[in-house]
């Protein structure tokens, strides 16, 4: 694009782009649907190519998320100087917390920390299967 | 609670707490649904209490959200260091881009700023019905 580097300019991020994004970072949003409302969740995961693996307790996004379509938000935005990125993934989430099968057994070994303490013991696998990332401002500082 | 400075120790916001965020922050995630599916979209805002308002252009969210429940989500994570916050708010939506009341006109005049360029010349309101917050982690550094 010709104006990358207006202010506010937004630059679409391609495909890759977007997965090196998530790959590099460990802490997101899931949008799951309640009842016809939606709900947003602030979670730890970790992307393994393609799927978002969540660790989570009990409780509402588990109970909706499994089997159905989730979306998945990550950002990192500077208001004060009006720049960042965003990233959002969506596909058909699964509960894998006791899935015996030897993928679903690998990404429970995956090293997602959850930064709240508790019990953190059911694994939800996200397949990202559309993916859209923008960034705004000047594509360097 | 006695274990607030504990490592990822969770403490429930009160909603004076959570609105003096909403009202001090200007960017945050506006989820939808759309078609049954959640989708999350990166936005500025204003907080008049109750309403969380935001400017865009047109397009899905504009489409998905006026008469339905929304969900609105800010945080601050620093997940270096493991500790942070996040707000959720949820209510109804109603585009006011061109409602002729006063509270209307006023929400309007209000300054929500996008980042991006562009034409953003609708207007939704959300009212806050629901609100709930966490912080994770020590309270002060």
């Amino acid at each position: 694009m010709d104006d990358d580097n207006r202010p506010g300019a937004i630059t679409v991020l391609d495909p890759e782009e977007c997965r090196a994004l998530l790959a590099s970072h460990h802490f997101g949003r899931l949008a799951v649907t309640v009842g016809g409302a939606p709900s947003i969740f602030p979670v730890n995961y970790v992307f393994e190519d393609p799927f978002i693996v969540v660790r989570t307790s009990d409780g509402t996004k588990m109970d909706a998320a499994p089997l159905s379509v989730v979306c998945f938000e990550i950002d990192e935005i500077d208001e004060a100087v009006g720049r960042g990125w965003s990233v959002v993934a969506s596909g058909h989430a699964e509960e894998i917390s006791h899935a015996v099968d030897e993928p679903s057994a690998r990404l429970r070994r995956l090293p997602v920390i959850p930064m709240a303490a508790g019990q953190r013991e059911r694994w939800l696998q996200i397949e990202v299967e559309a993916i859209d990332g923008r960034r705004i401002g000047p594509r360097s500082a």
